[in-house]
């Protein structure tokens, strides 16, 4: 089978593996988009999630009238390390290892696994989406590197991003924030990996070493010709911050972990740019989430809700 | 009278008006070593005080046994804008018209600018010295500067420091900033003037023009060769965060104005630096007035309390 088109129907009819591979603010449009051609005979990947993103996936498709749902997953980040050189060319620097993976809800994800390990043999599984949708290296990294560079990207300077531009005081903010992120395991049922054990597994058999985050990119052969940004109307931003900063803000402060490091980057990141990006995050109350306990979120990603999932 | 030395006894020996021009950090050892040598025919300002630079003297002197207290006094940012080229030339790139100054207490204040219009005739009068210490532009131009360009600082890059590194964004992070401060105004008794207003009456006989800080400071002919320091050690932290925002951050708090563009940009500089700037802050606490109302500040300030001044 091997067909390139922009027709949606022709696209997915036939198709039983689906990957839904566009940034976090685009996948809801795609789920209206699909709703119509998908059923229940399918799966759907979306790589990667960002936080919430296969239970938005979900919602938007019964929103749409889609009535007998695919089976719905997620990875924590995206496979490839890329970027688009021309409109027919990607180069593709690296792939990653040990790359996270969940269903929606969690009790499909073994199932969902043995689907797709003929294609991606090396993703590991994740308890649920709010594992996966907390493990995203991105935010973590591409936040304070955009915040700490500010005027080298309004001023279009040409500046490595990773080895140039993430110094030492950069990685003590991205430590920072990590750490406020693993004070999330006091909640019973969430078990978040260190995001060096993660960044470790997708990268170290390319060569990324180190103990912290800072030298694991640094030392990452393949982010040597990675450039900063040159506008902040960039998805490191757009992307990282509703999809990613301020969906963790919303789980610190509704289970009462530590925040003040998250809130104060997303807080001067929406002063720099003019833009309240909490307004239209994809957190908790989005999901319509808000008001769960700890438990039922956690039973909610795993079993879903009676009436969410056939 | 002409004499240059470094014996404190000798210096202070029949000097009237005793200029005190160190950083903020310092005030308070200075206070300790005149402390023996000081009387109340002499007056003493503080050039710049930042935040309480003249009560903590006060307070120090009376501590170190001194119980015939000099007048008091403070300008809210340095006469000069200057920079040591080497131990014996200082280069004077500017010297600021309109400069604020206050007595504490402010009952002083009058008599105070007498004696010293001779010398400066250009300083103008404020309330009290809660108006000169919120009024220091430093803090709010240095500590975004150095904040939204760490990497370049630690990586000691030659920018210009106003010229090139002053970007838009960085502009409204100064915004933000001068914002909540304007919003002390609320405070019965408080009266601060926009830091524009204060920096144009600085500046504009020599050039300096625009509607905000960020322009003010680009257009200024003076700071056009400004380079941004090569080290995150450096008194735009050191001393414009505790003797600066973290003052402004405690009055804010007291009572109950917006503060969480500079809580943001205070708690940031501290993860970057890995230093609790709240620690030894001279904050209201510090100064022992924490507890005060906003009233009793006031008279405090105005009037001085019985006891702290004969």
């Amino acid at each position: 089978f091997d067909n390139i088109t922009t027709d949606i129907e022709e696209a997915l009819h036939e198709a039983e593996l689906i990957f839904v591979v566009v940034a976090a603010f685009l996948q809801e449009e795609i789920a209206r988009t699909c709703a119509p051609f998908v059923h229940d005979r399918q799966t759907i990947i979306l790589t990667p999630g960002n936080f919430g993103g296969s239970i938005q996936f979900s919602t938007e498709l019964q929103r749409a009238g889609c009535n007998t749902l695919p089976k719905i997953g997620e990875t924590e980040c995206m496979m490839y390390a890329c970027r688009k050189k021309d409109p027919t060319t990607i180069w593709i620097r690296g792939y990653k290892h040990h790359l996270g993976f969940a269903a929606f809800p969690a009790k499909d994800t073994d199932a969902m696994l043995t689907t797709i390990q003929p294609i991606y043999p090396t993703y590991v599984p994740r308890k649920h989406v709010l594992e996966t949708g907390l493990s995203n290296p991105n935010p973590f990294v591409h936040v304070p590197l955009m915040l700490f560079n500010l005027s080298n990207i309004e001023n279009a300077v040409d500046i490595l991003m990773y080895h140039t531009a993430f110094t030492e005081s950069v990685g003590s903010i991205v430590a920072a924030l990590e750490a406020e992120r693993l004070s999330l395991n006091a909640v019973e049922g969430l078990k978040l990996l260190p995001m060096t054990k993660i960044v470790q597994g997708y990268y170290a058999y390319q060569g990324a070493r180190g103990e912290t985050l800072c030298e694991l990119h640094r030392s990452n052969p393949i982010f040597s010709w990675t450039y900063l940004p040159k506008t902040l109307q960039h998805r490191y931003f757009r992307e990282d911050i509703p999809y990613g900063l301020v969906p963790l803000y919303s789980c610190a402060k509704r289970f009462g972990t530590p925040h003040s490091a998250i809130q104060a980057l997303i807080d001067l990141s929406c002063v720099a740019t003019q833009t309240n990006y909490y307004e239209n995050a994809r957190d908790l109350r989005r999901l319509g989430l808000g008001t769960y306990s700890a438990a039922q979120l956690l039973r909610f990603v795993v079993d879903g809700l009676p009436g969410s999932q056939k």
